[in-house]
């Protein structure tokens, strides 16, 4: 799929940047024929070739979002959502501050009409399978029942649209199966997701769900999906860890599949959803193969017309 | 360890329960010098010459706890939380039905003097150094910031005395480190936590920590606690099984010590915290080396002095 318009790539943002971003543009265009747009000063950047969209501020890592983005409206974060809104990218991608990304895009490129709040949707790979999509992952620490029944409306119209799932299984994050448990939050939800939401909901579902095939779509509030995340990360590291330090490298051979699965550099990163264009959020860790991952997701979405499918998905 | 009294054994509870459950009991005896009373109905149980407290009913797995309690006062996990009240017994143990092991022993015992709520308290092995306490994981759905900083008086005083830490460090349970981070709740208690709580408070800590040495006490509300510590579960099985079914047998060896570990078998199961007496929780699905390992903790904690340096750590 090769979108008219190129993606608009933070080259300021995350623990590699600008140098391995860069590298993974390059990649990206060289393999996957997607057009890139590097969003940063030009005179750090060694394009290469490459179209550079000039922005001379950078929002670092620690700083605070809503600040940075306020006072910081020439940094490569803004540039590109502006980049977005204005038409001149079909899509964002940034391995930078994840809260000022969600600024800048909300910010610049505005809710999709009737979203009530933005939630960021990361795939959990299972392997042998599609991913689990996991949303909100962090957004909104505070979540409505309302907020909830949208994330699971735009969870499944993503898991559709990315995964080819005809009609994805929605699971509520809760601590028990009966429609009995969890918080006062769970128990509203759960009534209205059951009360027919336009979604496939299968009810509650717990955190060992998450990486089965048992479910494709699992919501929750962010506090509570970003720390199931981490928690997952953490367990992951630890087997690795285990793992590659006590066998020698020839007996792992056989792994090397899984782990290929689980690699996170091979998801593309988490795509915030409800915001009115296309913004991936990739890890600030990310090398040139995270990045090259992360803007085939984006043009993806955005040949796909994720952010139509979204409007779709809330409109009542 | 020889405590004087011997330990309640729920022998109904579990879905092993009660063969695996009186199996257990007599290893527990044999290999511990422990003396144990089994709790049940004495004509179901093959008891070969353990001590029988005898209880005619059953609260089943899926049975609605409170009402379970309140209709079952001959059930055997009413009469295990009341041979502890008694002073019959040192400690209850139960692999059954979690809430109505809860609530027998809140009801039957009662609430250590000034505690708000008890909290189930939940090792986390980590190979290599002592386990994390996470708490609560899963008795309070909704808690307050009173409550998580009762948890972590308590929890710090159950890792000091259980695992010898001189001064466990607590965290708590948020979306990142800065304590700007989280929902009201985990920012009120941080506030009091960093205020002086007679505990080590290492400040906030997240999800990927849970399986390192960087904390020894995680304190959270009982619904992110147990999505936590659920979402491990998962990760251990999914591990566990893409690891044997793709390596042969011989090449697992190296693993077998951290399997050994992390098998929970050997943690003894869970412990509720705040009530006026010894009382564990084990998995549901737990064979005879649970109950041995479940027999043993609760031995040494009521031997310990559990209760008493509960009700010094919550004493304000």
């Amino acid at each position: 799929v090769t979108p008219a318009l190129p993606v608009a790539l933070d080259a300021m943002g995350g623990d590699n940047a600008p140098d391995a971003i860069v590298a993974g543009a390059r990649q990206a265009v060289a393999e996957l024929d997607v057009p890139v747009v590097l969003v940063g000063p030009p005179e750090r950047l060694d394009a290469g070739g490459l179209e550079v969209l000039p922005a001379s501020e950078v929002i670092g890592m620690a700083e605070d979002p809503a600040q940075g983005v306020r006072r910081k409206k020439d940094s490569s974060l803004v540039r590109a959502a502006e980049a977005v809104r204005d038409g001149r990218a079909c899509a964002m991608v940034s391995a930078g501050n994840t809260g000022a990304a969600m600024a800048s895009a909300l910010l610049r490129m505005g809710r999709i009409k009737g979203v009530q709040r933005p939630a960021i949707a990361t795939p959990i790979p299972v392997p042998g399978t599609t991913p689990t999509v996991l949303l909100d992952a962090g957004a909104n620490a505070e979540c409505t029942p309302e907020y909830l029944v949208q994330f699971a409306q735009m969870g499944s119209a993503f898991c559709a649209s990315r995964y080819g799932v005809a009609r994805p299984r929605v699971g509520l994050l809760s601590i028990g199966e009966e429609e009995t448990k969890g918080t006062p939050l769970v128990k509203e939800a759960h009534a209205r997701l059951a009360a027919g939401a336009g979604v496939e909901f299968i009810g509650n579902v717990e955190g060992r769900d998450l990486m089965t095939d048992a479910v494709d779509v699992v919501v929750t509030d962010g506090f509570t999906g970003n720390v199931a995340l981490k928690t997952l990360e953490g367990a992951l590291r630890f087997f690795m860890a285990a793992v590659t330090s006590r066998l020698p490298g020839d007996a792992l051979t056989p792994l090397l599949p899984v782990a290929a699965e689980l690699d996170p550099d091979a998801t593309g990163g988490a795509m915030l959803l409800g915001v009115d264009g296309v913004c991936i959020i990739s890890h600030g860790s990310s090398g040139p193969r995270a990045i090259v991952s992360a803007v085939r997701v984006a043009a993806e979405a955005a040949a796909g017309g994720l952010v139509e499918r979204l409007r779709a998905a809330v409109g009542n």
